[in-house]
């Protein structure tokens, strides 16, 4: 039978994975306080419905853009590493970005990592606007890697670099260590591209302001997923005082614990622009590949649809503050 | 032995009847996060009974008036689907309207929900108002119907028209859909009948108001048993603020996990007129019957009495906000 | 080996009494919801110790005085029915108050239930003041019994007259039907014995007012053991209020939960002059008849002196607000 | 292999002790609820990391000062009982203050009991001023030992005089009890040492002011891991009341279910100086005698690091109260 939802997805994606790498996929750091409290701070979030308003079909309508770019939805998919080990169809060693870029259905942002040499990443940036990438997304809650005791007790580690050696032909070897820029380095950044800048990992409204002085385009409030520092505030609850901090100056999405269409709708509510989901992609591209990630999406989708729809917010403008109860 | 309270009833209830059906009847939408708050929420308000006060037989007094009509004590049934997967004696597919109208012990409101044809919304008003129906209520929270996925699972529907065609003979065939309404169209079905008008499904303090304006007569603060949007406010949570933005304008009902005695004290003292009873009329159907609502009826009045003897409030009107500690 | 604490009392009780006999000592009404909060909200509490005072054993003393009489310590013992079902040590069917009177080593207060005709109340404590006993203890929180469904499925029911008959040699009979007066009738009370009169059963401020304005001696702050209106606030924390609204003008003391050393600080932190035990007296009279009784208090002594040390309050004049945080 | 975290120490420390000395180790008093609340109070506290920091391996510095002595991290080893009994390398009886000098690699501090005989208290002073103890550790919140239920089912009691008699060979024997120090006292020890004072045991902004007054160099927030005052405050929330208390006239430290790096960054960002860790010590001992002590010294150090890292806090100075939420 279908999968009717996407903890379904996640059973069905357990039964199918080996358990080490299942671990490396659903675990977080320490005693993953974060992770548990990313999910509970959803379901303790209530919503407040609004009835007898036009929520009909021809007046529902998901689409918003996200950097200036038309999406269906308010549903984006997080950057997360390895898929290989989910699925064969996940992009993996083999997979250049430009390869990517042409196989993607949809929009790209690249995710950066940036390495001790920066010349690397100023190539790699070329490469994605080349390539038609729309955005630079610079992961700032890393390196180093979160404590993640499960791997170390699996032996699992992030594969060494050969693993990446499709994005680094003709460049010298450069091992595995990458480089944890400051607000300072940030001006390079931006030297190096005209593509718009989002930071992801922000979890305070001090670094949104600083975001914003620095001209960023967009941020991803964050906490990876549980798998950084741990006890870290939930993303959904860090949410709200980062948008206030903002005030519109640049757009603000959010991960970590989207499961439903009701959360994308209080995440929303809270002043999110749009959601990213990790582990639920990677779930369904290991239980059916790329179809697979499409179900989930669609699942997603239609969970929202219908959460705008009882709760009489058939637009996402309709969608505010006044929707959820803290 | 004869139940003590509803809870055994619900337990004699699963043990009669089919699995799926079972389902049916109990679960919620999504993640039942709403189902099981709707019950919570009533354990964490305490109640400060007050004592020597006159509590003898001859001073209490469970009698009530709803829009008007005098009712025995403040518990309504609330309209429930499908009776007849309960009991033989469940009204169904070859009850209409008026015959249910002639077997009734007490006094009806008829629910109404609207087809896309309007003229079979005034058919149907006009034929509840002849057989005596003192009210329309509107629900309002569907549709559509909530994601309750044990339905899926167990390829449960709720069944095609034919089921209904009792309150239908001699109209063509219309299909399941049944239609949203929208404030505007609140002046149409005001203009189809003079009888009162309530709306189920508010939880807001701003459709309150819109409900008022709207000439209403009676508010239901619902979420459905649960079965709607997921993780939307319990609705005995939603009700102060809608007593109060009501301001005695109109009556305000509510329904949700209401099992004991004490929990019609709570509604009541948080400022309900009376509280309507949804799965527990099914259990006592299941069981017993005909015999069984009554039963479960019998209990609750026997419960309220007490707890109102308890709490040293022997009249409805003695029953205020100082009974409850949220 | 000897139990060490009042929980392990409970156990041995428990494996020595008849299940029936059992339920009917530990089980509250309806849901159990009050008997379970009596015991969390002391839970909750916590303590602020203070240190480097002096808390010498000559510094520490538990006296004080109850109603004017003195007493080892702040910890009384409740009125609880049916004591012979625990050990025939108990006092039953066969005492007559006068009896009770002769045998008890320590002071009493008389626990009146008031039956139709007046004169039998006005009989009884003529022949309380007789025997010594120091004060009235009107219970005021029932009739009737709470809903109490262990004792339904049990079939176990307060046994019928014959058993009081101790008390009524004599009088012809009179049924078991007790009254429950007003605050009208308390003045007839007054009138017919010039002994202090307490009230057990107050669980707000505005009848701990009432009690003041009527000249009651003193209140005890109960929810019955959470055997009368369920899901009634738990007492401790009710107590707080009514020390506030009394303002010293009679004595107030707390039943329900006291189950450690560190609970009567509690109450008495609150503004309790004495806690008073149920169960837990009973527990110790079914493990080991009267001496079992005396073991539970001369635990509690321990505890509460041990507490008394290790929270730096050596005496209970230094035993305030400050100690507890809510 | 190898233990990843403190419980991984404390699950193989359980496996090779006797479960008695276990109970001795881990126990609490009464009820163990604020053993339980130690705990369950950091994992409460949210953090609130910073991004783009330089936190590069150059930056990072743990080093701080404790009463101006340079310790490599702000975690210090709480004085704890009988560490023989964990194992060989433990201290114990056959090791005099004068040996223990010797063989520690790092700064001690000498706790102090004060028997009846004053003049032992000062002769110890004096010894452990000679050896180079850096401070004076006086323990308010004993004695008497608080109520260790396992330890009296175990029949488990800390041993008799000779068990400590290297400390005291040349004296009389004196027996067992322990004298509780007053506020007084306190200006008599301070007359018999030039070495700084620290109390451990305080939890109350008043005791810390007392503190103040009276001339201590520091204060240890402690309830005694839980083994004294059952359900006194987590000492990690006393800690914030007494930071501002002292408004840093004093050092400020904490003790009290540190289990992990991030629970260091927390006790730093309310105020204290550094913590201290009771249990974990002992479980290193138990799995791996000195060498295990180091290691779970080291794991803390590297968690630590990591915490300061990913919160973006790469100094001791640069954390401050915006890293939590309460």
């Amino acid at each position: 039978m279908e999968p009717v939802n996407l903890f379904e997805y996640e059973a069905l994606a357990q039964a199918k994975m080996a358990p080490a790498f299942w671990d490396f996929y659903q675990g977080g750091s320490d005693d993953e306080v974060t992770l548990r409290a990313n999910r509970a701070a959803f379901e303790r979030i209530r919503l407040r419905p609004r009835v007898l308003v036009d929520v009909s079909a021809s007046a529902l309508d998901t689409r918003t853009t996200v950097l200036g770019t038309p999406v269906s939805m308010p549903v984006l998919v997080a950057p997360t590493a390895l898929h290989c080990l989910a699925h064969p169809e996940g992009e993996c060693a083999t997979r250049s970005l430009e390869e990517i870029a042409q196989a993607a259905g949809g929009p790209l942002w690249f995710q950066l990592y940036v390495y001790p040499n920066p010349q690397v990443a100023e190539w790699l940036v070329q490469r994605a606007e080349a390539a038609g990438y729309r955005a630079i997304v610079l992961t700032v809650d890393l390196p180093p890697l979160g404590n993640r005791e499960k791997d170390k007790r699996n032996n699992v580690t992030i594969p060494p670099p050969p693993f990446y050696e499709a994005n680094f032909v003709g460049v010298e070897k450069m091992g595995q260590r990458w480089v944890r820029l400051t607000w300072e380095s940030l001006s390079w950044l931006r030297s190096i591209t005209s593509l718009p800048i989002l930071l992801k990992g922000i979890l305070t409204a001090e670094d949104a302001l600083l975001a914003v002085e620095h001209g960023i385009a967009g941020i991803i409030v964050s906490n990876h997923g549980g798998r950084q520092l741990d006890t870290a505030i939930a993303s959904i609850e860090a949410l709200p005082e980062i948008v206030e901090a903002v005030a519109g100056r640049c757009e603000v999405y959010v991960d970590g614990g989207i499961r439903r269409g009701t959360d994308i709708l209080k995440a929303l509510a809270l002043g999110a622009r749009a959601v990213l989901i990790g582990r639920p992609a990677l779930w369904g591209l290991a239980v059916d590949g790329a179809q697979g990630v499409f179900q989930v999406l669609e699942i997603l989708r239609k969970e929202l649809e219908l959460a705008m729809v009882l709760s009489g917010r058939p637009t996402l403008a309709s969608i505010d503050r006044t929707l959820v109860k803290m």
